[in-house]
């Protein structure tokens, strides 16, 4: 089998749950660092592998390119441990990956990106403002799942831990304060127990293939 | 089996993806209808089937909840000739649900809402301005696609076509021009020339329960 190559930006939430997975499953990968600062998403080559413009893209093989984090989470752990087998079961993970996406990653990864990516917190403090209240409302809708369960389907880590782990644990870079959600501080506590985890900006991976290129 | 419910508001483009699955597939569902402009998805009771407080919500069996509309379809289609079965095709389509939801969605749908839902154009001028290149971005990416595939995945009709298809065909409600984009316009033919197709605020199905409560 090819070795998978990831186009990845080491600080970002969306490359990370990809780096998380690959790691637990014990899966070899190169790891292509993409400085998205510097418009290295919008060359005419990176294009021709994400039309979208936006890291992570999985390149599966040469030339076959697998786009959106989590997008990328399913189809690696299909069969594995990290995905129901059960049918409801894995509905109710693509619900939580599509809660992210669409009610999380907006608010709280975007607040994060300008105050602690682009250290641009004075430029950027009405948006940051706008992001608050729906950005908390996400983390309540998480600790109310949370005070009931310990993982956020079938009581086992999945890719849906993994999904809402990565921007989640880091909200407070993006003045988010999570000492008020309990359950949710218990949980991440969990995840960061999980087998081979790794750290969102940890550079050396277990079965990591640096990239000479 | 259950008669599938489908917590639903008509003009609702994330609902009408579900009514138009489950018509396509002949499957009988219950619609109930929730008025998102009344609160109606703010009341405990709602909120007990999804804590995020939207619509749709699938109720699978009495109690059993599913919710975020590219997750139900996913649900629904697993096993048709709507979702392939071959590993990497079926990647593709959630590449391209995700894409629907954090890229084309926010931006396309929100303008129509505010525009042709509320009626508010003035008072949302501003932000439906700031919509706009974000908005036009997502469908460049879909002409590009488009201008050299008859569907978005497999060259097959599937939930991608079905995700894509709500809020774009009706991108012109949110003062979106279409006519910039030929290969778009002729995709929506395609759509709309499937078998049992419905349009959006088609009140009455192909095994349409009245809801009679």
């Amino acid at each position: 089998m090819e070795t998978l190559k990831l186009y990845d930006f080491l600080p970002s939430g969306n490359g990370y749950k990809i780096r998380l997975l690959l790691t637990q499953m014990g899966m070899p990968f190169e790891r292509i660092e993409i400085n998205i600062l510097k418009g290295e998403t919008r060359t005419p080559e990176f294009l021709s592998k994400n039309p979208n413009g936006k890291i992570p893209v999985l390149e599966i093989e040469p030339g076959k390119y697998l786009a959106e984090s989590n997008a990328i989470l399913v189809y690696l752990s299909e069969g594995t441990e990290f995905l129901p087998y059960d049918r409801f079961l894995r509905a109710q993970v693509l619900q939580w990956l599509f809660f992210e996406q669409y009610s999380h990653e907006p608010y709280i990864a975007t607040s994060r990106f300008w105050i602690s990516i682009l250290g641009k917190a004075e430029e950027y403090r009405v948006a940051i403002e706008q992001k608050r209240e729906p950005g908390y409302a996400a983390l309540k809708v998480m600790e109310n799942h949370l005070s009931k369960h310990t993982f956020f389907v079938g009581e086992r880590y999945t890719i849906a831990d993994i999904a809402l782990f990565a921007y989640t644990h880091v909200a407070d870079e993006g003045g988010f304060d999570l000492t008020k959600f309990p359950a949710i501080q218990a949980w991440i506590e969990r995840v960061k127990a999980q087998p081979s985890y790794i750290s969102i900006t940890q550079e050396k991976f277990m079965n990591y293939c640096y990239n000479l290129g």
